[in-house]
């Protein structure tokens, strides 16, 4: 069971509701059954559910005494007897609407913390939390029963839409964000994008004129950075999941539905389209258009335009297979020479 | 136009003010003409000043509506008609002198916030501003017109110069600043070095005695951090900009007017000399030379020293030719092995 | 002398003292000599001690001023004339141990700052110092003596030990520490991990429902990030060193005495055993097991679970001699090619 000095437990619940809110059909299990917790196959016990989505995890499920599991229809002939089935073609989907159940969000205490600086001019909707030691600026919006964390600073004219979540000890200046954006401790948004013309006695700063967009649905891993544009907005597109120590430079275009792993680097002025996956540690150059699907393995240099849908890898990034074999066959003419 | 909610535009300006201010010569425009704002050259009108610094661009400039334009002398006849142009062999330059013109530094409000923290110790200059929930540390020095943003620490015997820009939610300790320093948001500045001996009982902390200077006219990024000496100082030399996410290394010593890009990292007593460029995510060594006006590829890994004036780039990094050669040549042999 | 802004030194000391703390023989020196500071062996003077640990600086200790050196058994007969040597097998160790004899830990000032946070429901060992603008959640148990810098967060119900130093703005939440734990700024601890699934409407977050359990005598570096467990714990173990700007995924396990180095990555799952070493910038995939003891060269790409005791580097990494042969190769063949 999870940690009861960190997560509250909403149970027990029918496996008639499991099963609606997983969209899942019951096989072998009584739909009044009711259920105290989620748990890990090897750890599960009869009031627990569980899943499978990983094959590596087949012998696991084979031999384990969780209660229900959500699993697969090619699954349910190798469940153990007497384990409840909750069949559907997306158990890790399944479960982690299951997980929510168990566990729903943490309502938090609205109202404004005595130590919390909040001007006037900022226009806080119904419902907003603002924790001690948070800073928001003048002319701020903030939208219903969004949440400011604990020394968390909004600049001037920031607007923040309706349920987000914006961490403890986050930056936010120029910005625009959606609704339901969730910012984790530490991120850094809307400060100067890395942009200057080098002059006879120096650097001299280019005034970096516009914004950070955050379309709705976004989520931002801890201590990442997003700069914002030059003059066009940097933005980030609704739905998209960026892990975290990542860095968005000026001017760049995230689509739609983009997962972004830990400290990828995103130069300014490229853009990635719709879905684009990006593994951990992977840099893009500037000014490049990845396109929609793509899929860029972890450290990947990409230093060209990627067509949709292909999937690359290495330095300078190529197609992924190509790269293996490029590997392979330097480690076999290597240990030829010898 | 830049958005009035965060930015605030110093408008109109003669053509004549523009030239001066971008040491431009006018070809086909009228002195006593007015401007309203900068844009980019496809979406700039008849009131607005653009450049052309990019060949790549080329093309926008000759349909582009923008009023007036800063070209190098080449591009003069290539300009559309009716387009007044400013005239300059540093184009970019220029650029940059103009917007600052159109949206000058932002003034603040000197003070020191109720919520702020400052000691009587502290030795705090005219014109100040202290944001809320800044705690400074006893016997600070802060300079005239400078500014500390909101929740940053200052600690304690910390130096900062005149007309400096401390970010929100920053941490300095250890550390001397000099003249116009900007720090970004999240920037941790004069923590300990990473130095420590390996003894029977695990780890022994080797005191770290140094400091953290930092030259006039630094820029570093959001969340990077400094480590301070761990008997020499760290330092970074007078005009050397540093982009977001950077790690500098106890006793490294950074020389004038380098340019840092995002995620690198520099082991501890490594020294770049004059001028040195790097590229984002590239890797330094401990206690390497590189010379003055090296060039270092993104995503290079350093393990050697590196002569003055020389381009360098991959893992392990060697003369940029030849690992460009080199990555051609494994590809050539793999294609042929099929 | 270490900046006395900075330092406050305990001098002087005698030899025989700094013997006995540095386990070391004296050798030509008499015990009841007082030094007065450490210094490195080119800036040393008469009453300074200082050490040699590194062959590149034999030639600096034979012509050093230094009164007093820190020294191997082997290094004894090339000292110059006049100085004191304290003889021991481990002169770093030694050294570290005379570094803080000469500057001690810094005596902070218990008490909880006027303008931190702290509920009553918190529980407060003896002699904790909290610092201005520290926000404390409900039911967290802080040990006796520790400190909690300030602007930092410390999430409901976290445990932190005894003798902990949790430095300025950092995040804590869902997390346990040990015993002396060392937080350095701008950590971010227990945050959730990246763990969606994929449904037709988006991400659909998995309820992160794990900790973070930080052993004793841990150290994390400036802005690393600890995500907690998704079910299972992230677990740092007891003695481990970690740098700046580091990733550690949800569900990773760090054995006990690891050394981390700067931009390391750890994805998800991922287990280091005891004393693993890991150079900087490198990134491990998910769900591997990396040995007792494996060495890992900086800017590695570990794809596979390593063997106990093996050095690797490369990426894909795979034998250190292994990667440096192929890269030999490549520009061997690549020259003959010419």
């Amino acid at each position: 069971m999870a940690d009861p000095r960190f997560f509250t437990i909403a149970a027990p619940i029918s496996l008639a509701r499991l099963a609606d809110e997983a969209n899942a059909e019951i096989v072998n299990g009584d739909a009044d059954d009711l259920f105290e917790d989620v748990a890990s196959l090897d750890s599960a016990g009869p009031r627990d559910v569980s899943f499978l989505d990983n094959k590596k995890y087949r012998d696991q499920f084979q031999v384990s005494r969780a209660g229900a599991c959500v699993v697969a229809p090619k699954m349910v002939e190798r469940a153990p007897d007497g384990m409840a089935l909750l069949v559907t073609d997306q158990p890790y989907l399944g479960y982690a609407r299951i997980a929510q159940l168990f566990y729903p969000a943490v309502t938090k205490a609205p109202g404004i913390a005595e130590t919390a600086h909040a001007p006037s001019s900022a226009d806080i909707g119904q419902d907003v939390e603002i924790d001690p030691g948070a800073v928001i600026g003048e002319r701020v919006s903030i939208g219903a029963r969004s949440q400011i964390g604990a020394n968390t600073v909004v600049g001037d004219g920031c607007v923040i839409g309706e349920d987000c979540g914006i961490g403890d000890n986050v930056t936010l200046s120029h910005c625009l964000n959606g609704l339901r954006v969730t910012l984790f401790p530490g991120v850094r948004i809307g400060q100067d994008g890395f942009g200057f013309a080098r002059g006879p006695q120096g650097a001299v700063k280019v005034p970096q004129l516009g914004r950070v967009v955050i379309e709705d649905d976004v989520e931002i891993g801890a201590n990442s950075t997003v700069d914002r544009g030059a003059g066009p907005d940097t933005i980030i597109g609704a739905g998209t999941m960026i892990d975290n120590l990542v860095q968005i430079g000026h001017n760049v275009r995230i689509g739609k539905h983009c997962v972004i792993v830990s400290q990828v680097g995103v130069s300014g002025s490229t853009e990635l389209g719709t879905g684009v996956v990006v593994g951990g540690q992977t840099g893009f150059a500037g000014h490049l258009r990845i396109g929609d699907g793509a899929q860029i393995a972890a450290r990947s240099g990409v230093m060209r335009n990627i067509d949709p849908g292909t999937r690359v890898g290495g330095f300078p990034a190529k197609p992924m297979r190509q790269w293996l074999r490029e590997q392979a066959n330097l480690e076999r003419l290597t240990k030829k020479g010898k």
